[in-house]
């Protein structure tokens, strides 16, 4: 009995309230509290400076809640979902440059964070767009990446600023 | 020089796009992600039948950015915000049965989430209704509530289901 009631009541909502989300400004509010944008290095020979630079947006959770995820592949029309290896959990991820430029970036200039999370993606928007006019391939312009990537996320690094040298 | 740009770039930022964000959307968005709606029972003489409901929206958030907790007071106009016990984090927390019908049920029905945390939602808004018309002190309403209540956020209950009996 309560069971039915309930379905109706919900059925009620979506028809009456359906649609009243932005969802541009709903994936902002879920990416300011479960988004990273990262940027990582990793050693290459391949790579210029013998440094990769890995410049990334991610979003994880619980494989069972995995529909926000399909969201955000949909509406950002990149990134893929893959479960994360560190633990139980699915992770939607963008690494192409061209897609963070193009797709992602401004995403969140048109639908701002309101946290100081704001404050990484500036710094995020600014490196990837660096990295699309090839400026990473300069010494001056990887060292300027390398001042700014350490500002972002600073405390979850596998090599120290200091290590990171030309 | 890249501060000084990276400084331009966002207040133009501000200014060209502030505001396009969807605060109440964006709020939905946050708390898909990061809220909980939870309903607990604790043991109480003072209660009808020996238990306590305790319904409670809350959200979690590392200190350092409690700027979104304190846009989620702003914006239901209740609920404190304090340290929680179990870690170093920040809770937003509403319990006020009234406050959870009238601010922040209605917030949800009209920016509803767009994942399963719906259901659990849903759930959460009909038993505060119950309880706010008093259906919880008649035997028939307390027992479905326990049963609505065991199917939100089942795994993290220090009473298992059978041990609240009248």
């Amino acid at each position: 009995m309560i069971e039915e009631d309930m379905n109706r009541s919900s059925h009620a909502g979506i028809a009456s309230n359906g649609g009243r989300v932005d969802v541009g400004s709903y994936l902002t509010g879920y990416a300011d509290g479960e988004g990273c944008f990262c940027v990582s290095f990793s050693r290459s020979r391949r790579h210029k400076f013998g440094w990769e630079i890995r410049p990334s947006f991610s979003i994880s959770q619980n494989s069972d809640r995995a529909e926000v995820l399909r969201i955000f592949q949909e509406r950002f029309g990149c990134g893929s979902i893959r479960p994360d290896r560190s633990d139980k959990t699915l992770k939607y991820e963008t690494r192409c440059i061209e897609d963070l430029v193009e797709r992602i970036i401004p995403h969140f200039e048109r639908y701002p964070l309101l946290s100081s999370k704001r404050e990484d993606f500036e710094r995020f928007a600014w490196i990837c767009r660096m990295m699309q006019e090839d400026k990473h391939l300069t010494r001056k312009g990887f060292e300027e990446i390398v001042q700014l990537a350490f500002s972002v996320n600073a405390g979850k690094r596998k090599f120290p600023r200091e290590a990171i040298k030309l």
